[in-house]
């Protein structure tokens, strides 16, 4: 059963403060095998790579085949149907034309003290994406991580997607393709990882890594961090919808559900002023249930995950909005941008009842790759900026250093760093002598 | 002795490849007794924090005088001389102009299907400081750290400071006064790190950490990576100065003694196509060594770290200074705007020989707290954008979901995500019948 709530319960509060803290999905402790098979590719490269994924993917490369050929790739490529292909030319489209919105700008200007400042952005030079294998391997994450991998200018793109038995999904092959991805690695799991951010004699080190993964994954990045940069360590997907009682029930049941069917970790929440439409909802979503592909997936969320939760109003549906902080929050209201104005945190919003959170999962144009687990409190969407970096830029004159450099040395030394006040002080000597 | 090479060398390529992999802080292995004071923490609170500072800071606290209260934070404060309150407020009022340009725009546009798109960034709602008490209390990273806090709207800002024996640096509450921080906690190490990220009866949690620390703070802010969002993980500190043959080599030795004089893992590298030069500042900086209060830091650093590099032209050295990424950048040449524009990996450039590192470290306007050990490749040094985050926003129209919610359907299809599918299409069919 769900979670069924109403603010104006006497033991409303408590209950909403355990749900925020419920850990959905227990983090397997794999560290310790990460550390080593981190370690192993680090130090014999290529050989531990290839024979890692012998054991673990059954899968048997040399170093001639760790990347598809293009022969390759053209032949899977040539399974996928025009339906498919124009789908993800679309998508691919949509998607770079927001994120080129993304593009930030440089600055520079002259103070009053005549100091000229700024600063400059630059692309990351490498990146690697990796993309998990089998049932998770999304050709649409593909695109959301590799575009605005793209569109900052990063100059060798490579992706890392397991093929457990060799087996790969030709449509993960034509996204990277449609993306711009230089090179398509058929390696996963801690030692891809490895590969990426230390690098074998085949594998050329990038700069940074994104994209979601298993345990062995999250824990690897973890532990590159800051050798490379890395995206959030994502958890299960969320969708908190906020809907007023003329909302089409059917339609908030299908896309409750469509997070759902992600995981049984996976959390659909309804906020809703309305006692009925919350039975509404709650009765189409048990209707859909049982017709869908995944039921056993989706209705295991439902069940452990899923709340429902009637509050007096608007506001106070914002205000719990703002604690839970959703990846995903949909305003099936009449003035979607009123309440938006009113959530202040969360991954994307979704205004509207002609907006479905799928849109945005394939279509719309924003990213997919969205903060979870509540880090919508301080963390964005995967973004152009998350594949640039900024430099700092001052430049001093005579007068400037004049004008400031007293200050900049008295500093100094009340830190007792001597010589950074000298290297100021000969300086203005040379100005006054 | 620094490392003294010349690229025309023919073992040239090996030294500079063993330079940039050489490790020069062995990090130590504290991650156990830090998983151990986090676990306290969050079991015990404010109880396991108060015996935790009574045993490493030698100082008896109660839940009432975690926190400075007014009256002693007036009275420390009212020790400092006019002249560093001055300059405090100068640099403070410099940075925070410089900050207040990285504010983001907000954007929202309708595309050519009728769809309106969009973000909004807002602030992270609190964020805490980690200030490391003792001979590292630097009252300017208390400012470089708040005011873009500040600048970016954080609505409760808390410093965490240790104050070993009860000794606190009266200019790091004055900068916290000056820079608008709100609550300034005596507790430091692991055991503040958890106090922020968790919460206790006394000190409210913040969704934000940033700010340097030991070994143990540094292992917390990884663990504690998630729950809240954290800077950098930051290494020592590293110049480098890429000079022309007339450039004064008094000058760059102060600026390159001023990094080393930092921590003996500190390091200070030279780049120049003038062998003369290059021998000069060797020169000049062995001369300007022993008259430092910090000559043994300072020596170790330059001895163990240091490095002056001659290469054929200013272009090769901007190829090298691509490969280390250096955290500073000093660019003593004519034309040190041509020069930065080959630069594409650097946290700070500092151009022309009027511009030494230290205007930066105080008085500039640009933050110093800065990407190191290489990771200026994929970082930022800290600015505005790091407590604040983005928010997509997406509104579709009837008209636009019929033109785009085609292609998201199928793509669910081929994912076999069947709800999300099914979202769009309820909505589809509602349009067509």
């Amino acid at each position: 059963m769900p979670m069924l709530l109403s603010t104006t319960d006497a033991g409303f509060e408590a209950a909403f403060a355990a749900m925020l803290g419920q850990k959905r999905e227990e983090a397997e402790d794999v560290d310790a095998a990460v550390a080593a098979i981190i370690a192993d590719v680090r130090a014999r490269g290529d050989a531990a790579l290839i024979e890692l994924t012998g054991r673990f993917d059954r899968l048997a490369l040399t170093p001639e085949t760790l990347a598809f050929s293009k022969a390759e790739i053209a032949a899977e490529i040539a399974r996928v149907s025009p339906e498919d292909r124009a789908a993800l030319e679309l998508a691919a489209e949509r998607i770079r034309a927001y994120h080129e919105r993304q593009k930030p700008e440089d600055a520079g200007w002259t103070d009053a003290a005549g100091a000229w400042l700024g600063w400059r952005w630059t692309a990351v030079s490498a990146a690697g994406l990796y993309v998990p294998g089998g049932l998770a391997s999304y050709p649409s994450s593909v695109l959301m991580n590799a575009i605005p991998a793209k569109v900052a200018g990063v100059e060798r793109l490579v992706v890392a997607c397991p093929t457990p038995g060799g087996v790969v999904n030709p449509l993960v092959l034509l996204a990277a393709q449609i993306a711009g991805v230089d090179t398509v690695y058929r390696v996963g799991g801690a030692q891809a990882v490895a590969a990426l951010a230390y690098g074998t004699a085949t594998i050329a080190a990038v700069d940074k890594i994104t994209g979601p993964g298993n345990a062995y994954v999250a824990a690897a990045k973890r532990r590159v961090f800051g050798r490379v940069g890395i995206d959030m360590i994502a958890g299960p997907s969320e969708i908190l919808v906020i809907a007023e009682g003329a909302a089409n029930p059917d339609w908030i049941a299908l896309d409750m559900l469509s997070q759902a069917e992600h995981d049984a970790s996976a959390q659909a929440i309804l906020i809703t002023p309305d006692a009925g439409l919350a039975r509404r909802v709650q009765a189409a979503l048990e209707a859909r249930l049982p017709g869908l592909e995944r039921a056993a997936i989706a209705g295991a969320s439902w069940r452990d995950n899923g709340a429902v939760i009637v509050t007096r109003d608007l506001d106070e549906a914002a205000a719990l909005s703002n604690r839970i902080a959703p990846e995903h929050l949909e305003l099936c209201v009449d003035d979607p941008e009123a309440l938006a104005a009113k959530c202040r945190h969360a991954g994307a919003i979704f205004l509207g009842a002609w907006t479905p959170e799928a849109i945005g999962d394939y279509v719309g144009g924003p990213n997919h790759v969205l903060p979870t687990a509540r880090s919508a409190r301080f963390s964005s969407g995967l973004n152009v900026l998350d594949f640039m970096k900024k430099t700092t830029l001052a430049r001093m004159t005579p007068e400037a250093l004049r004008a400031i450099g007293p200050a900049a040395e008295r500093l100094a030394i009340s830190e007792s760093l001597q010589a950074h006040g000298l290297s100021v002080r000969a300086r203005l000597d040379r100005l006054n002598g």
